[in-house]
């Protein structure tokens, strides 16, 4: 609990050195707005970053909720009782040299916790990348990735793999309600994350990379209850002999059976993904659109070969491409130039009007054949636009530049209306739309709209909406399962 | 040969009309420093941009080697007796309104063909977006994407694919030979362009992205001659029943069965893949890293997850992760700490140090237990650096700004080091090194070192790194088969 919502952090192996964990972890958490107390404790004493800096713990003036301890291991184990003298409630132990190691650093690490134990103090770690919470700006992590606040929890069993979700999560713009990077697991393991997720009302998407489960039992009874209320996304590292042989010499991991564990993970509705850009694809679908009822498809498409490999994908992740009705056909038909191919995909071939584009959204999300709208690029041709207006400036002197600006502006404020329209008709049809972006210069794949519940979602390629499409439709199909 | 080489182009239907095919293919054309004459051609007369527009293309004052024609499909049979007595040998026909509209068009398109042959002008299209031969600056498709030149020859049966392979080609700093949208292939055909690239020496990688073929056989045979010597990489559209109905509506395919055809792109050497990201990035690692030629991966990793992932990928794409011999172990112990894994991967455990991580590349690449080495997480590290700076600057003022940029510089110079260097090693060792970057700030993924063979290849993710080694070891079994 405190561990995540700090109001004081006192950082124990402080230092002026950067590049050490002692100076980069202070330094990163100061300097992203944390409103907490932030003291630096160093038995050397003096100033650092122009702050005083405290002999120990006990020295520390006001009260303390975190530890975050850089210092070697072999000195971990004396701080506990100084913790405890100070009443501080929650150890970030960030030194590795513990169970990882081999049976001299468990031997250390065990001691530690049967003693922190008894001191009634909570210890994350050891040899984490350390852990973040969005929401009071308190980013304490090895590395210097600070995606915004929201719904998403993150937990890692790896430093590395930690700093590429949070990444993806930044470059997405998907929030994140918190992170840990779970390192050793001495005490608190994914199991006591799962859970703590369970009852905290500001996440609703948990994130899990796993590479070992300490009480499957455990796992697998609280993964299926909470399943049924919050998605579940999990990556699963050693899944093949020779990831498993890695993950031994990694985290010491225990071989579990590849197949026993898919097993469990679909009979407990965890949506299972093979790499980690899907667990945020995933994310930002949970974060930003209603959960598709069923499987049907209608496709929108501002090209052929697009809405061709769409269709395909669709059928190859399990969803459906139906033909359209004829009252739709006849809708249709007075929108688009009359060569349209009256199919689904629907081919907007070429067409440029923003109202008729609007207008067809509208028509096809309420089509009661589908349950979803794949929409593939309208979005991102302001950055096309930018582009020729770029080649005209540059080639044709008889366009005023004025008026060029003023053509991308209004380009740019479609494409903005665009996505509040889409969210608007999810509101209204409960049914999402899984955009795909023409073109793309960032990764940014959740455009957040003001006072609306979803949020627009474009990604940069058709395999990614359409993946997210499929998964997101089979947890729904859990869902279903555990409350009818 | 003339139509991908003009030395001067006619624009037939030029229109001062910002966002008309007549106006854009043109601003877009002299925009990007394309050295041939550029004439504009409309009965109307008078300018456009500044230029003289003629009535026709006799009126025209030098010779022409292509008419890119955007008139409306009525217009254009009239067009070839006119071309013919210019002595046009080439018609880029962007026109739509032929086959692709039914049995009308189909007509219009199959006379206009007819004379065209009679008359000897080449037709390209009709119904297509365009191509482009970066090698002469000579850009003109209808989307703003200008990939620099390089050796990878890119044909699509679809305007929005080739939209976004252009895109990604751009993005990904990959160069192209040639791009072109095949259209409806009235006259020109897939085969046709496979056949020309055979012989186009700066052609040294084929993307085709198929919807149909016209003659089965002659595809077949073609193909498998050319993979021998140049990888073709193919991404089909309507393989599945949902695709196909969309494909047929596109293009008017027909319908190929998927295991079929599935069979024969294996026999032919050919690179089938997925999606359309996947298309790029083999092309990335074709013209960046020499072809491995076994498939036992060598890892190096600056961190556990990364490397347990990317092992259970190696297994499941069909690749080894062979344990490290004895005296590998020995060298590799005088470089890390003690406590490293001592095996494959080889996870240098946060260790920052560059002599220590040039010296473990070199290690393991020169390994003849190994093929390839798969680098995660050296390549991108200035980002992270960038952002520990920042921080640094916001939060400790005992360190001066000069003194900060010079690190930032420091490490800059050393990821430009670092790539020199694994190019050297590629020369020295002829093994590919697939890297992965642990940030990025763009999809970037080639990265040119000057006077070098090879260069630089570090993909956003581990997957599509290990997908990459793995495709591109298939391809080295086939041409192996073929050639001895």
């Amino acid at each position: 609990g405190k561990c995540f919502h700090p109001r004081s952090v006192a950082f124990v192996g402080a230092s002026g050195t950067m590049g050490k964990w002692g100076h980069m972890l202070p330094t990163l958490t100061m300097s992203r707005a944390f409103k907490g107390d932030i003291y630096f404790v160093n038995p050397k004493g003096g100033e650092i970053a122009g702050h005083k800096v405290y002999p120990s713990v006990e020295a520390v003036p006001g009260p303390v909720d975190l530890g975050v301890v850089t210092i070697p291991a072999a000195g971990v184990p004396q701080l506990v009782p100084q913790f405890q003298k100070k009443g501080i409630p929650g150890m970030l132990l960030i030194s590795s040299g513990f169970s990882e190691i081999g049976p001299k650093g468990k031997e250390i690490e065990e001691k530690l916790i049967d003693e922190a134990r008894r001191a009634g103090i909570i210890i994350l770690g050891p040899n984490t990348m350390g852990i973040a919470n969005p929401h009071i700006k308190f980013y304490c992590t090895g590395t210097h990735v600070w995606p915004r606040p929201g719904l998403t929890s993150i937990v890692a069993q790896s430093g590395n793999m930690g700093t590429q979700l949070l990444a993806f999560a930044e470059k997405q713009n998907i929030g994140v309600r918190g992170f840990s990077g779970s390192g050793n697991e001495a005490m608190v393991c994914i199991e006591d994350y799962m859970e703590a997720f369970e009852f905290d009302e500001k996440t609703r998407i948990i994130l899990l990379y796993l590479e070992s489960v300490k009480n499957g039992r455990r796992f697998f009874e609280s993964a299926k209850r909470i399943s049924a209320r919050k998605p579940i996304i999990l990556l699963k590292g050693g899944q093949t002999k020779a990831g498993n042989t890695a993950a031994k010499s990694h985290t010491g991991a225990m071989a579990l059976d590849a197949d026993v564990f898919n097993a469990v993970c679909r009979q407990a509705g965890i949506i299972k993904v093979e790499h980690p850009m899907d667990m945020l694809d995933l994310s930002a679908a949970f974060s930003a659109v209603p959960p598709p009822e069923g499987n049907r498809a209608a496709i929108m498409t501002l090209g052929g070969g697009w809405g061709v490999l769409a269709a395909d994908m669709c059928e190859s992740g399990g969803l459906m491409v139906p033909p359209l009705p004829p009252d739709l056909v006849q809708t249709i038909n007075e929108l688009l130039p009359d060569y349209w191919s009256r199919s689904n995909p629907v081919d907007l071939v070429g067409e440029f009007d923003n109202e008729l584009t609007m207008k067809t959204t509208e028509a096809l999300l309420r089509w009661e054949g589908c349950d979803a709208l794949i929409n593939l690029g309208i979005h991102g041709r302001n950055i096309m636009l930018h582009r020729l207006v770029t080649s005209i400036k540059k080639s044709d002197p008889s366009y005023a530049h004025d008026f060029l600006d003023a053509v991308e502006k209004n380009g740019a404020a479609f494409e903005r209306r665009y996505i509040e329209f889409a969210v608007e008709l999810m509101e209204k049809y409960e049914k999402p739309i899984f955009g795909v972006s023409i073109f793309t210069n960032r990764d940014k794949t959740v455009f957040s709209v003001k006072g609306k519940r979803y949020k627009g979602l474009f990604y940069p390629t058709p395999e990614r909406a359409v993946r997210a499409f499929s998964k997101m439709y089979n947890y729904r199909r859990f869902v279903n399962t555990q409350t009818r």
